[in-house]
Protein backbone atom coordinates (compact mmCIF):
# COMPACT_ATOMS: atom_id res chain seq x y z
CA UNK A 1 0.00 0.00 0.00
CA UNK A 2 1.34 3.34 -0.71
CA UNK A 3 2.79 4.55 2.39
CA UNK A 4 6.88 6.50 2.19
CA UNK A 5 8.10 7.62 -0.76
CA UNK A 6 7.86 10.45 -2.96
CA UNK A 7 4.56 11.41 -5.03
CA UNK A 8 6.53 9.94 -7.70
CA UNK A 9 6.15 6.58 -5.65
CA UNK A 10 2.95 7.02 -4.63
CA UNK A 11 1.59 7.76 -8.04
CA UNK A 12 3.12 4.72 -10.04
CA UNK A 13 1.28 2.36 -7.32
CA UNK A 14 -1.81 3.84 -7.41
CA UNK A 15 -1.58 3.93 -11.70
CA UNK A 16 -0.14 0.62 -11.40
CA UNK A 17 -3.52 -0.59 -9.35
CA UNK A 18 -5.43 1.00 -11.62
CA UNK A 19 -4.49 -0.37 -14.70
CA UNK A 20 -4.14 -3.56 -13.52
CA UNK A 21 -7.92 -3.39 -12.11
CA UNK A 22 -9.22 -1.85 -15.42
CA UNK A 23 -7.62 -4.38 -17.77
CA UNK A 24 -5.97 -6.92 -15.76
CA UNK A 25 -2.45 -7.34 -14.73
CA UNK A 26 -0.77 -9.46 -17.62
CA UNK A 27 -2.48 -7.09 -20.10
CA UNK A 28 -0.31 -4.39 -18.62
CA UNK A 29 3.66 -2.84 -19.20
CA UNK A 30 5.52 -1.07 -16.81
CA UNK A 31 6.25 1.57 -19.47
CA UNK A 32 2.02 2.08 -19.70
CA UNK A 33 2.09 2.08 -15.54
CA UNK A 34 5.28 4.80 -15.92
CA UNK A 35 3.19 6.88 -18.54
CA UNK A 36 -0.06 7.04 -16.46
CA UNK A 37 1.83 8.08 -13.88
CA UNK A 38 3.43 10.93 -15.57
CA UNK A 39 6.92 9.74 -14.96
CA UNK A 40 9.88 8.16 -17.72
CA UNK A 41 9.59 4.01 -17.12
CA UNK A 42 13.57 4.54 -15.65
CA UNK A 43 12.01 6.34 -12.68
CA UNK A 44 9.26 2.93 -12.25
CA UNK A 45 12.84 0.62 -12.01
CA UNK A 46 14.37 3.37 -9.91
CA UNK A 47 11.48 2.31 -6.87
CA UNK A 48 10.63 -0.84 -8.26
CA UNK A 49 12.15 -4.36 -9.52
CA UNK A 50 9.31 -4.94 -11.89
CA UNK A 51 5.70 -4.36 -11.85
CA UNK A 52 4.86 -7.46 -8.99
CA UNK A 53 6.42 -5.71 -6.78
CA UNK A 54 5.11 -2.29 -7.22
CA UNK A 55 1.60 -3.96 -5.12
CA UNK A 56 4.41 -5.31 -2.66
CA UNK A 57 6.13 -2.14 -1.37
CA UNK A 58 4.71 -2.44 2.25
CA UNK A 59 6.35 -6.07 3.20
CA UNK A 60 9.37 -4.86 5.61
CA UNK A 61 7.80 -2.01 7.00
CA UNK A 62 4.62 -4.32 7.74
CA UNK A 63 6.97 -7.20 9.29
CA UNK A 64 8.87 -4.95 10.99
CA UNK A 65 5.25 -3.08 12.32
CA UNK A 66 4.35 -7.11 13.57
CA UNK A 67 7.91 -7.61 15.26
CA UNK A 68 6.97 -4.20 17.24
CA UNK A 69 3.67 -4.93 18.35
CA UNK A 70 4.44 -8.39 19.45
CA UNK A 71 6.92 -7.56 21.91
CA UNK A 72 4.93 -4.30 22.99
CA UNK A 73 1.85 -6.22 23.92
CA UNK A 74 0.37 -6.23 27.34
CA UNK A 75 2.37 -8.13 28.95
CA UNK A 76 1.11 -11.81 30.19
CA UNK A 77 -0.51 -11.97 27.68
CA UNK A 78 -1.22 -15.64 25.69
CA UNK A 79 0.33 -16.31 21.97
CA UNK A 80 -2.81 -16.00 20.14
CA UNK A 81 -4.21 -13.17 21.79
CA UNK A 82 -1.11 -11.65 21.35
CA UNK A 83 -1.42 -12.11 17.39
CA UNK A 84 -4.99 -10.61 17.73
CA UNK A 85 -3.94 -7.95 19.71
CA UNK A 86 -0.84 -6.95 17.38
CA UNK A 87 -3.34 -7.49 14.24
CA UNK A 88 -6.29 -5.12 15.62
CA UNK A 89 -3.82 -2.51 16.98
CA UNK A 90 -1.28 -2.65 14.13
CA UNK A 91 -2.57 -4.02 11.22
CA UNK A 92 -6.26 -3.25 11.10
CA UNK A 93 -5.95 0.71 11.35
CA UNK A 94 -3.13 1.29 8.53
CA UNK A 95 -5.41 -1.15 6.11
CA UNK A 96 -8.61 0.85 7.57
CA UNK A 97 -7.54 3.96 7.18
CA UNK A 98 -6.33 3.33 3.34
CA UNK A 99 -9.27 1.05 2.14
CA UNK A 100 -9.31 2.89 -0.98
CA UNK A 101 -6.41 1.25 -2.05
CA UNK A 102 -6.12 -2.06 -0.19
CA UNK A 103 -9.38 -3.26 -1.11
CA UNK A 104 -9.01 -3.22 -4.92
CA UNK A 105 -5.36 -4.20 -4.14
CA UNK A 106 -7.19 -6.97 -2.85
CA UNK A 107 -9.24 -7.52 -5.75
CA UNK A 108 -6.59 -7.80 -7.75
CA UNK A 109 -4.34 -10.02 -6.41
CA UNK A 110 -6.99 -12.56 -5.87
CA UNK A 111 -7.76 -12.39 -9.54
CA UNK A 112 -4.07 -12.80 -10.52
CA UNK A 113 -1.90 -16.35 -10.33
CA UNK A 114 1.20 -14.51 -10.17
CA UNK A 115 0.39 -11.73 -7.67
CA UNK A 116 -1.14 -14.74 -5.49
CA UNK A 117 1.90 -16.74 -5.69
CA UNK A 118 3.84 -13.61 -4.33
CA UNK A 119 1.29 -12.53 -1.61
CA UNK A 120 1.76 -16.19 -0.29
CA UNK A 121 5.06 -15.72 -0.27
CA UNK A 122 4.52 -12.70 1.59
CA UNK A 123 2.49 -13.76 4.17
CA UNK A 124 4.86 -16.79 4.67
CA UNK A 125 7.37 -14.14 5.62
CA UNK A 126 4.97 -12.15 8.22
CA UNK A 127 3.95 -15.67 9.30
CA UNK A 128 7.56 -16.13 10.19
CA UNK A 129 7.83 -12.73 11.42
CA UNK A 130 4.70 -13.41 13.81
CA UNK A 131 6.40 -16.73 15.21
CA UNK A 132 9.94 -15.26 16.02
CA UNK A 133 8.34 -12.05 17.71
CA UNK A 134 6.45 -14.63 19.51
CA UNK A 135 9.50 -16.98 20.96
CA UNK A 136 10.99 -13.21 21.79
CA UNK A 137 8.64 -13.25 24.30
CA UNK A 138 8.79 -16.54 25.35
CA UNK A 139 6.87 -18.55 24.07
CA UNK A 140 8.05 -22.70 23.05
CA UNK A 141 9.02 -23.02 19.06
CA UNK A 142 6.38 -25.17 18.62
CA UNK A 143 3.12 -22.88 19.82
CA UNK A 144 4.82 -19.59 18.58
CA UNK A 145 4.57 -21.41 14.93
CA UNK A 146 1.30 -22.54 15.70
CA UNK A 147 -0.48 -19.66 17.19
CA UNK A 148 1.90 -17.59 14.17
CA UNK A 149 0.29 -19.82 11.52
CA UNK A 150 -2.94 -20.39 12.48
CA UNK A 151 -3.52 -16.26 13.27
CA UNK A 152 -2.75 -15.38 9.70
CA UNK A 153 -4.77 -18.18 8.33
CA UNK A 154 -7.47 -16.48 10.56
CA UNK A 155 -6.73 -12.69 9.43
CA UNK A 156 -6.57 -13.68 5.85
CA UNK A 157 -9.71 -15.62 5.85
CA UNK A 158 -11.21 -11.92 7.40
CA UNK A 159 -9.51 -10.13 5.10
CA UNK A 160 -11.38 -11.76 1.81
CA UNK A 161 -14.63 -11.40 3.51
CA UNK A 162 -13.65 -7.77 4.06
CA UNK A 163 -13.88 -7.42 0.40
CA UNK A 164 -17.36 -9.59 0.57
CA UNK A 165 -18.79 -7.15 2.91
CA UNK A 166 -18.30 -3.55 2.18
CA UNK A 167 -20.76 -2.27 5.41
CA UNK A 168 -18.55 -4.06 7.56
CA UNK A 169 -15.02 -3.00 9.88
CA UNK A 170 -12.00 -5.53 9.20
CA UNK A 171 -11.30 -5.05 12.98
CA UNK A 172 -15.09 -6.42 13.74
CA UNK A 173 -14.37 -9.40 11.16
CA UNK A 174 -11.10 -10.28 12.90
CA UNK A 175 -12.37 -10.32 15.82
CA UNK A 176 -15.08 -12.59 14.57
CA UNK A 177 -12.52 -14.84 12.21
CA UNK A 178 -10.41 -15.36 15.97
CA UNK A 179 -14.05 -15.82 17.88
CA UNK A 180 -15.02 -18.63 15.45
CA UNK A 181 -11.74 -20.30 15.50
CA UNK A 182 -12.47 -21.00 19.41
CA UNK A 183 -16.18 -22.47 18.20
CA UNK A 184 -14.62 -24.36 15.73
CA UNK A 185 -11.83 -26.21 18.06
CA UNK A 186 -14.38 -27.35 20.58
CA UNK A 187 -15.52 -30.18 19.05
CA UNK A 188 -12.19 -31.77 18.26
CA UNK A 189 -12.10 -34.21 20.77
CA UNK A 190 -14.84 -36.05 18.76
CA UNK A 191 -12.64 -37.63 16.04
CA UNK A 192 -10.23 -39.71 18.39
CA UNK A 193 -13.50 -42.17 18.71
CA UNK A 194 -13.77 -41.84 14.76
CA UNK A 195 -10.44 -42.73 13.45
CA UNK B 1 4.93 -37.78 -4.00
CA UNK B 2 6.12 -40.71 -6.30
CA UNK B 3 2.42 -43.10 -6.67
CA UNK B 4 0.94 -43.78 -10.18
CA UNK B 5 2.98 -44.15 -13.05
CA UNK B 6 5.46 -46.20 -14.70
CA UNK B 7 9.07 -46.97 -13.65
CA UNK B 8 10.41 -44.29 -15.38
CA UNK B 9 8.41 -41.93 -13.64
CA UNK B 10 9.28 -42.90 -10.28
CA UNK B 11 12.98 -43.50 -11.39
CA UNK B 12 12.89 -39.70 -12.29
CA UNK B 13 11.20 -38.51 -9.00
CA UNK B 14 13.48 -40.15 -6.79
CA UNK B 15 16.63 -39.14 -9.22
CA UNK B 16 15.38 -35.71 -9.24
CA UNK B 17 14.99 -35.26 -5.58
CA UNK B 18 18.35 -37.06 -4.38
CA UNK B 19 20.09 -34.83 -6.65
CA UNK B 20 18.27 -31.79 -5.33
CA UNK B 21 19.07 -32.72 -1.54
CA UNK B 22 23.23 -34.16 -2.81
CA UNK B 23 23.66 -30.52 -4.26
CA UNK B 24 20.58 -27.90 -4.24
CA UNK B 25 17.81 -27.34 -6.61
CA UNK B 26 19.68 -24.60 -8.37
CA UNK B 27 22.22 -26.79 -9.30
CA UNK B 28 20.77 -29.54 -11.02
CA UNK B 29 19.76 -29.61 -14.76
CA UNK B 30 16.74 -31.69 -16.36
CA UNK B 31 19.54 -34.15 -18.26
CA UNK B 32 21.54 -34.60 -15.38
CA UNK B 33 17.92 -36.16 -13.60
CA UNK B 34 16.97 -37.54 -16.91
CA UNK B 35 20.95 -39.48 -16.47
CA UNK B 36 20.67 -40.45 -13.37
CA UNK B 37 17.13 -42.07 -14.04
CA UNK B 38 18.34 -44.12 -16.70
CA UNK B 39 16.37 -42.25 -19.18
CA UNK B 40 16.39 -39.13 -21.92
CA UNK B 41 15.60 -35.92 -21.43
CA UNK B 42 12.66 -35.82 -23.92
CA UNK B 43 11.72 -38.77 -21.59
CA UNK B 44 11.88 -36.32 -18.54
CA UNK B 45 9.58 -33.76 -20.42
CA UNK B 46 6.97 -36.33 -21.69
CA UNK B 47 6.46 -36.96 -17.47
CA UNK B 48 6.88 -33.46 -16.10
CA UNK B 49 6.02 -29.87 -17.20
CA UNK B 50 9.80 -28.83 -15.76
CA UNK B 51 12.24 -29.72 -13.10
CA UNK B 52 10.01 -27.71 -10.04
CA UNK B 53 7.00 -30.21 -11.12
CA UNK B 54 8.85 -33.07 -10.97
CA UNK B 55 8.38 -32.60 -6.88
CA UNK B 56 4.80 -31.87 -6.71
CA UNK B 57 3.37 -34.91 -9.18
CA UNK B 58 0.52 -35.50 -6.17
CA UNK B 59 -1.45 -32.29 -6.35
CA UNK B 60 -4.31 -33.38 -8.40
CA UNK B 61 -4.86 -36.60 -6.89
CA UNK B 62 -4.64 -35.20 -3.13
CA UNK B 63 -7.11 -32.74 -3.84
CA UNK B 64 -9.41 -35.02 -5.52
CA UNK B 65 -8.47 -37.71 -2.06
CA UNK B 66 -9.28 -34.43 0.35
CA UNK B 67 -12.64 -33.71 -1.69
CA UNK B 68 -13.53 -37.59 -1.27
CA UNK B 69 -12.69 -37.77 2.34
CA UNK B 70 -14.60 -34.57 3.34
CA UNK B 71 -17.52 -36.10 1.57
CA UNK B 72 -16.96 -39.38 3.39
CA UNK B 73 -15.94 -38.12 7.12
CA UNK B 74 -18.55 -39.78 9.53
CA UNK B 75 -22.59 -38.10 9.46
CA UNK B 76 -23.25 -34.98 11.74
CA UNK B 77 -19.22 -34.20 12.27
CA UNK B 78 -17.94 -30.85 12.43
CA UNK B 79 -16.26 -28.38 9.77
CA UNK B 80 -13.13 -28.53 12.03
CA UNK B 81 -13.16 -32.25 13.50
CA UNK B 82 -14.13 -33.18 9.29
CA UNK B 83 -10.72 -31.81 8.75
CA UNK B 84 -9.02 -33.72 10.77
CA UNK B 85 -10.52 -36.68 10.17
CA UNK B 86 -9.62 -36.06 6.53
CA UNK B 87 -6.11 -35.33 7.16
CA UNK B 88 -5.37 -38.61 9.49
CA UNK B 89 -7.66 -40.92 7.36
CA UNK B 90 -6.88 -40.02 3.91
CA UNK B 91 -3.29 -37.85 4.09
CA UNK B 92 -1.36 -38.91 7.46
CA UNK B 93 -1.32 -42.73 5.82
CA UNK B 94 0.20 -41.97 2.51
CA UNK B 95 2.67 -39.67 3.89
CA UNK B 96 3.79 -41.56 6.48
CA UNK B 97 3.56 -44.89 4.31
CA UNK B 98 6.60 -43.11 1.78
CA UNK B 99 8.40 -41.09 4.37
CA UNK B 100 11.78 -42.10 2.81
CA UNK B 101 10.33 -39.82 -0.12
CA UNK B 102 8.05 -37.43 1.67
CA UNK B 103 10.68 -36.09 4.31
CA UNK B 104 13.70 -35.38 2.16
CA UNK B 105 10.75 -33.77 -0.31
CA UNK B 106 9.74 -31.10 2.37
CA UNK B 107 13.87 -30.65 3.01
CA UNK B 108 14.73 -29.72 -0.31
CA UNK B 109 11.21 -27.69 -0.50
CA UNK B 110 12.37 -26.07 2.81
CA UNK B 111 15.75 -24.61 1.61
CA UNK B 112 14.61 -23.80 -2.13
CA UNK B 113 12.58 -20.23 -2.35
CA UNK B 114 11.17 -21.52 -5.73
CA UNK B 115 10.14 -24.49 -4.34
CA UNK B 116 8.21 -22.66 -1.26
CA UNK B 117 6.19 -20.74 -3.39
CA UNK B 118 5.32 -23.82 -5.28
CA UNK B 119 4.50 -25.63 -2.52
CA UNK B 120 2.31 -22.74 -1.25
CA UNK B 121 0.42 -22.68 -4.26
CA UNK B 122 -0.17 -26.38 -4.25
CA UNK B 123 -1.62 -25.49 0.07
CA UNK B 124 -3.97 -23.00 -1.22
CA UNK B 125 -5.01 -25.03 -4.28
CA UNK B 126 -5.71 -28.04 -1.64
CA UNK B 127 -7.17 -25.16 1.01
CA UNK B 128 -9.71 -24.21 -1.94
CA UNK B 129 -10.33 -28.12 -2.04
CA UNK B 130 -11.19 -28.67 1.01
CA UNK B 131 -13.35 -25.19 1.87
CA UNK B 132 -15.39 -26.62 -1.15
CA UNK B 133 -16.26 -30.27 -0.29
CA UNK B 134 -17.38 -28.71 3.84
CA UNK B 135 -19.32 -26.24 1.57
CA UNK B 136 -20.91 -29.15 -0.16
CA UNK B 137 -21.44 -30.77 3.06
CA UNK B 138 -23.62 -27.66 4.45
CA UNK B 139 -20.81 -25.72 6.51
CA UNK B 140 -21.38 -22.07 5.53
CA UNK B 141 -19.10 -20.16 3.09
CA UNK B 142 -17.64 -18.34 5.92
CA UNK B 143 -17.06 -21.71 8.21
CA UNK B 144 -15.91 -23.26 5.48
CA UNK B 145 -13.09 -21.25 4.54
CA UNK B 146 -11.67 -20.92 7.89
CA UNK B 147 -11.96 -24.51 9.17
CA UNK B 148 -10.30 -25.09 5.83
CA UNK B 149 -7.60 -22.57 5.99
CA UNK B 150 -7.14 -23.14 9.69
CA UNK B 151 -7.09 -26.58 9.17
CA UNK B 152 -4.42 -26.34 6.52
CA UNK B 153 -2.30 -23.85 8.69
CA UNK B 154 -2.20 -26.49 11.64
CA UNK B 155 -0.88 -29.44 9.12
CA UNK B 156 1.48 -27.42 8.01
CA UNK B 157 2.33 -26.85 11.26
CA UNK B 158 2.76 -30.34 11.84
CA UNK B 159 4.29 -31.74 8.69
CA UNK B 160 7.60 -29.47 9.62
CA UNK B 161 7.29 -30.90 13.68
CA UNK B 162 7.35 -33.96 11.98
CA UNK B 163 10.84 -33.63 10.15
CA UNK B 164 12.41 -32.49 13.33
CA UNK B 165 11.20 -35.52 15.37
CA UNK B 166 11.59 -38.69 13.53
CA UNK B 167 10.96 -40.48 16.46
CA UNK B 168 7.32 -39.00 16.34
CA UNK B 169 4.11 -39.92 13.80
CA UNK B 170 2.80 -37.76 11.69
CA UNK B 171 -0.50 -38.84 13.20
CA UNK B 172 0.57 -38.03 16.93
CA UNK B 173 2.25 -34.43 15.58
CA UNK B 174 -1.48 -33.75 13.83
CA UNK B 175 -3.43 -35.07 17.02
CA UNK B 176 -1.11 -32.43 18.71
CA UNK B 177 -1.60 -29.93 17.20
CA UNK B 178 -4.73 -29.57 16.92
CA UNK B 179 -5.10 -29.98 20.35
CA UNK B 180 -3.29 -26.99 21.04
CA UNK B 181 -5.20 -25.33 18.34
CA UNK B 182 -7.66 -25.28 20.71
CA UNK B 183 -6.07 -24.60 23.88
CA UNK B 184 -4.62 -21.44 21.92
CA UNK B 185 -8.03 -20.14 21.41
CA UNK B 186 -9.77 -20.72 24.80
CA UNK B 187 -7.80 -17.01 26.43
CA UNK B 188 -8.44 -15.44 23.25
CA UNK B 189 -11.77 -13.01 24.93
CA UNK B 190 -9.00 -10.75 26.91
CA UNK B 191 -8.05 -9.07 24.19
CA UNK B 192 -11.75 -7.29 24.23
CA UNK B 193 -10.52 -5.54 27.08
CA UNK B 194 -6.97 -4.09 26.12
CA UNK B 195 -7.72 -2.94 22.21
Amino acid sequence: MPRDGGPARLRLQQAALDLYAERGFDQVTTAEIAARAGVTERTFYRHFADKREVLFDGEKPLRDALAAGVADAPEGLAPLPTVLWTLRTVVVPVLEGNRAFSEPRHRVIAATPALRERDQAKQAVLTEALATALRDRGASESTASLAANVGMAAFGHATIAWLDHPDRSLDELIREAFEDLHTLTVPLAAVDDLV
